[in-house]
């Protein structure tokens, strides 16, 4: 069996669902738990805040790249770093290491060309938005993407720390919603939760779009 | 901060909800994610039925052996293992450990002194029950203790398992529900959780004793 590492803690509910996710799939495969370690790396609050909201250095780099080290000496066959936001690094990250990390961003659009859907709604963090991680590597197969107006971005960006932080609210929730409807209108055959924390809010029953789920 | 080493994976959704406990702790106390390493055994099914069966082997001390070893190479300050069961293997694990390794049974018997609890249920795996885990560390501190009638502990050992890999029923809640009853009217205090699969069922709305959760 392969062995797998997760850098976690980024957030940490959906870190721990994707593991427990990962368990549950190797179960029934294999009547076994998974071989996995987990880096669940120490980020502080209001590094990761900044990080999503835009203002990125190399403190968090280095603190993934420490990860990716650890992972290394753990010798994991590859990592997976259950965050969409982080893969604003991924490039340099896959500089420093041997060992393959699978990238959310490339599956994503794996996932939508073998949907077939030919334009696709992007939520997430104002980060993952403004520096286009999911949209430019969707243009470049061909695959149209209807992002949220800035208006509606700056209310994501406020909205993503707090489902992180367990601090959301109904309304929250609702704006989310709203933002999809809209989405739905400029022709979006789907909707891409673009940060893995999403999925914690919106699901196939409040959505009016399909789901692209990135965890 | 201290990094933490966590054995996971038996059971996996226990362990999970454990790893997140820690992360929310801390979040509230230093504003930050926990440092963790998680190292998710690859432990088969049919030996973790085994095992919490009464018919433990060294097969099953290697694979925590092992995953001691890694965390060692990872560096913690130290272990937790959130299995009651793999307790039987603790004496042998602090030998070949430089590091401390937190015992679930020493820190819930700390915990029924403070309760100021003179007499105890125990529900627990067939083994943990047979091996007297959690007996002998109470005995050994003046606490009393209550274990289940060999048919309703056949019972428990048939339950477990099916708690951890989620084809647990209705039926079988009643079932614990009925044998903490039992317990109070012999005059428990409290009932120790002794299988950190068991707060999945059972809680303190359906329990009638306060509930001494070993997670």
């Amino acid at each position: 069996m392969k062995r797998v590492g997760i850098v976690g803690g980024l957030g940490p509910e959906t870190c721990c669902e994707f593991l427990l996710a990962v368990n549950r799939e190797i179960e029934q495969k294999m009547g076994c738990q998974a071989d996995v370690v987990m880096e669940n790396v120490a980020m502080p609050h209001n590094e990761m805040k900044k990080l999503a909201a835009g203002s990125f250095s190399t403190f968090h780099k280095d603190i993934l790249a420490g990860a990716i080290s650890r992972l290394h000496a753990a010798q994991v066959d590859f990592i997976v770093i259950p965050c969409n936001t982080m893969h604003i690094f991924i490039d340099d990250l896959r500089k420093i290491s041997k060992i393959p990390i699978v990238s959310i961003i490339d599956e994503t659009a794996k996932e939508c060309l073998q949907q077939q859907i030919t334009k696709v709604g992007i939520l997430g963090s104002s980060t993952t938005i403004q520096q286009k991680l999911h949209e430019t590597k969707l243009h470049s197969i061909g695959i149209e993407t209807v992002i949220p107006s800035r208006e509606d971005q700056s209310e994501m960006g406020e909205i993503i720390p707090r489902i992180i932080f367990e601090q959301n609210t109904k309304e929250d929730e609702q704006t989310i919603v709203s933002i999809i409807r809209k989405m739905k209108i400029e022709g979006a055959d789907a909707v891409i939760l673009g940060c893995t924390d999403l999925p914690l809010v919106i699901n196939e029953q409040n959505s009016v779009l399909p789901i692209i789920d990135t965890r």
